[in-house]
């Protein structure tokens, strides 16, 4: 049992679980991941793995009475997916990241605990939906205190989000990072790319490439294996051209629908590097920002709407 | 044995292997495919898994002697890849689809064949290269007697090429079938198009949708997992949409760089229908030719070039 824990903040993604001890002030007292993602869970094989790693957090299961406060627990991600723990709506835009009024209760078998899954947020027009980034996007206004801005969070499906007077306006999701992922590892570019190294000069002739002639993609890629076959191209610059060519195709389309500067990015810090690269080719600023500390923040923001009510 | 036989054509790509036997005038006696495609074997292998398929056409091993004449075996396709049985080279755009100075002779153990493998083609400026549309290309012009054209090759890399003065010119690869394949069942999309049915209208919108905005081609393909979760939409639609997508990308990306039309398809006929539609939808006429006819049309030409000299 951890002393001084008031609450506990979720991250559970499809491929993690992070999980915060907070005290009642929203300090962070101790963090702990698994891999145990949603991905990989059915619905009755939540709750055992959340247990598995905040057990030591609890007070012992024998010292708990019904009447004992249960420990409050604020969950966000693809958690409250369909596929996941137990379903949780979808928010439509215009809407304010977060919602507590539309937060789900889930049931558990152990009664130490009080869980909570947010609501993901969606748009009818063009289709689309977020399960998490609302939460980081929540502890973004939080952290900058602007009302009004354009994010991008990449990832395996990125996301460009536009909001406005404290509200989500209007977001895409692209499937960037997936992309990437089957191009490199699946496809017939994979020995082509097979590399850990970088060349940063082809990547942003990638983007460059897909900047201006975006309907060339496909046909960007498979020159790279004949450049390999019959120029002997390197494969780290092949790897880093790829990526760029990806990436550079988000842009294309990005572009296009989000004008607004400078761009937050929220992502893992070597991914939104290569964005602030490839923006800055494009002469848009960026400022990078931690998506471990956003969502954390983003949760403390529910928590205490939540206790206030 | 087989009676009359002259020669025999091979059209060994990736995933098949194809034998014709052909009598002196060229007529066809016999046909036999096997699924020993180059991409599954190893150098060695190569000779059995030919032997395999057309031993019986051949006479038998006891009744052949030094001063027999072989029987002349033509190939074509990624049999004369770097990863294939010998390494054949590539003629380099403007050129002849066929060259038979080209070919090159590989050393077999069997005495009974004479093995001759048929050259690549390759552009420096974009990077390209093909192994096995040349010969099809061959072939296309002789049936048709056409001495300049536009044609599209649909496949897993899709091809377009101009030809002019029967002389290939130019060409691009498209990663298509490849792309529709990864995402249709290794992505998050695979329950959202797993269907077996098809939706005409659907497909036609996503070869728009990429024709109008090539440069939404990620966030397109994402936007059916939406449609799914947030309007169920139809498996068969949504997979139908994905194929217009990908295929509208290429046609964009061809649009621009082949003007030449009517456009001669050759490719499996359910996928040359599709693209025959989606042409359709630009306004823009095509023909479609058998692929299998072709190849043994432009093997045939390559023969009586080789015995004419």
């Amino acid at each position: 049992m951890i002393d001084k824990l008031s609450w506990i903040a979720i991250d559970w993604g499809s491929t993690h679980l992070r999980a915060y001890a907070m005290t009642q002030d929203n300090q962070l007292l101790n963090e702990k991941t698994s891999s145990q993602g949603m991905g990989s869970l059915t619905p009755t094989a939540f709750e055992p793995a959340l247990l598995s790693l905040i057990a030591d957090w609890l007070p012992p299961v024998s010292a708990g009475s019904h009447t004992d406060q249960p420990v409050s627990v604020i969950a966000c991600g693809m958690v409250g997916a369909r596929q996941g723990w137990q379903e949780a709506p979808y928010q439509q835009v215009p809407c304010q990241p977060i919602s507590t009024s539309d937060m789900i209760s889930v049931s558990t078998q152990d009664h130490r605990i009080d869980v909570k899954i947010l609501a993901g947020v969606c748009q009818s027009e063009p289709a689309d939906i977020m399960r998490g980034e609302e939460t980081q996007i929540a502890g973004l206004i939080a952290e900058t205190q602007l009302t009004t801005g354009t994010v991008c969070l990449p990832g395996t499906h990125s996301k460009w989000v536009t909001f406005n007077d404290g509200e989500i306006e209007h977001f895409a999701t692209y499937m960037t990072g997936e992309v990437f992922s089957l191009l490199s590892q699946q496809s017939m570019l994979r020995h082509t790319v097979s590399s850990d190294d970088w060349d940063e000069a082809a990547f942003i002739e990638g983007v460059t490439h897909s900047i201006e002639k975006p309907e060339d993609l496909l046909s960007n890629c498979f020159r790279l294996r004949a450049r390999d076959l019959l120029q002997d191209l390197a494969a780290a610059s092949a790897r880093s051209h790829l990526s760029g060519l990806i990436i550079g195709a988000e842009l294309a389309g990005a572009q296009a629908l989000f004008s607004g500067r400078p761009i937050a990015l929220i992502g893992e810090p070597v991914l939104s590097d290569l964005y602030a690269q490839a923006l800055h080719s494009l002469d848009i600023s960026s400022h990078i920002f931690d998506p471990k500390q956003l969502t954390l923040q983003g949760l403390t923001q529910a928590y205490q709407t939540l206790v206030s009510i």
